[in-house]
């Protein structure tokens, strides 16, 4: 049954992750060929914007060494932002003709080091370059920032410094902005005290993406809870595949098909046919050779195998 | 980190349905003596109002046909409701010295057939003298209101229809209402909009109770909903035992753990201890032999035993 709530959008872009942030940390080796079908499946399903791959040292993410390859397998088209660490990366991407870009910053000192062997100064100045170039070629450029709800060894992370860290990536020249919650221990009270001191540092909210994972089953409440504060893009992972590598007790993020069930009975706008994107997670499983952690998958999927 | 939210109450009661919904769905058999220790572990973490065991005919559900051996292994304390599906149940409830029931209406009348082989005019003309009895001895009276937000052969019920059952139960003499949403297809718009009619046909908000199965995974951002909406009532089951046998594809209730997570996270009291209750949940699922369900309590056993 369709029934709004007040003070939602009406439309919502997904942001789909499954593909990178997904596979990225699954530890079944995915062909390209499959990984090219996957993306062309989640397409056809009407995702707007896909994450495809990351074009890290292949040697530090095996499981994305194909970036190249199946870059070249797709057509290029809009609504496929690719990862990139750093000029080298950057480079790597124009020579595929990428039009668009995502960098991935850390809110915490801890994970700054970790993640990224620099502090967070040192790794704004790393990712200055990497933007002022990449809009400089006219790329549209996406700013993550992990960790925002919580440090997995730093524990409660202050809302104004995630905000500060926040506004100097928009300064770089970051076109949006994706708050990640990368341990999933945040809850509303907080995504919402976050969104509402972004805007007042002048952020503008249309900028603002959300990023949950569900390691304490809060992603989908904390999904509603930012898009009553204004937000318009939620980032997803089709299946819930993947998660956080480096996170402890990290689990995966949260499931587009979750997602797109709660936004399709609250009469919001996505473009997603959740019966072709389950689809596609129970034909992705099936190549994973384990089912899906979205409980929309497994209901559905049940559902029709009845 | 604690941080509330607008419009949530400062108090939430979490009613708990583990040991009577949650074991009844079980495949597994749960000796008596496990079963009181279950109670006494749940009470002894903070848990105010725990459904013991139903007094039904023991050859239909044989999870509960301990009942009566259960509640004479414990002692009478308020807040120790038990389910009773007729007379002869509340005969057999009142003999064991029961202050607290709960009877179980449908919404739908394909259900109200299914599960109780009536019409929903008939199962409220059943009601009637259970609750009409009950009260004359003093008894608390839960009336649990199933499918009212999609029923799997009827798929949307109306609004309109939930709420005059709903009506009825309240006129019969229930002290309080839980409504279900029993296959778990409902969202938070949906939710939002039946408690606000619900109110509107003069059913007071303290008297309303919620209970949301995570079949579609919205069985938190429902709670959420509710709570925006004026309920202080959220049923819940420790580790997310079980579910409902009779409902297509139903899979677990809401957790316990991962309500009290975001509850504790809004700075909402709910007098829960949420380290004893993940180590209540992590020693029932040693006894069931398979790992909880709660996500909450996967993510800290995990950090326990690192």
């Amino acid at each position: 049954m369709r029934v709004p709530l007040d003070g939602l959008p009406e439309r919502v872009t997904i942001y789909e992750v499954g593909p990178r942030d997904g596979l990225q940390n699954e530890s079944t080796a995915v062909p390209v060929a499959v990984k090219a079908e996957f993306v062309r499946r989640l397409a056809a399903a009407g995702l707007r914007v896909i994450e495809t791959t990351s074009l890290v040292r292949p040697d530090l993410v095996p499981q994305l060494a194909d970036a190249e390859e199946l870059l070249a397998a797709l057509p290029r088209e809009p609504g496929r932002p690719v990862l990139v660490p750093n000029l080298r990366g950057l480079d790597r991407a124009l020579a595929c003709g990428v039009t668009e870009i995502a960098i991935f910053a850390s809110a915490t000192e801890t994970f700054a080091r970790r993640n990224l062997n620099r502090t967070v100064d040192e790794s704004l100045d790393m990712f200055a370059p990497v933007v002022e170039r990449a809009r400089a070629e006219g790329l549209w450029v996406r700013g993550y920032l992990s960790m925002v709800c919580g440090d997995p060894w730093e524990g409660d992370v202050p809302i104004e410094q995630v905000v500060a860290v926040a506004r100097r990536l928009v300064d770089l020249g970051c076109s949006e902005l994706s708050l990640g919650d990368t341990i999933g221990v945040g809850t509303p009270g907080q995504v919402t005290a976050l969104i509402g001191a972004a805007v007042a540092a002048g952020i503008e909210v249309e900028r603002i993406a959300v990023h949950f994972h569900d390691t304490y089953g809060q992603a989908l409440a904390n999904s509603l809870a930012a898009l009553r504060a204004g937000v318009t893009t939620v980032d997803a992972s089709a299946g819930g595949l993947g998660g956080c590598p480096f996170a402890r007790s990290a689990t995966g993020n949260l499931a587009t098909e979750d997602l797109v069930w709660m936004l399709d009975g609250l009469g919001v706008e996505t473009g997603v046919d959740l019966t072709a994107l389950v689809e596609t997670s129970v034909w992705l499983a099936g190549k994973l050779g384990r089912p899906s952690p979205s409980r929309v998958v497994r209901a559905l999927a049940k559902e029709r195998d009845r």
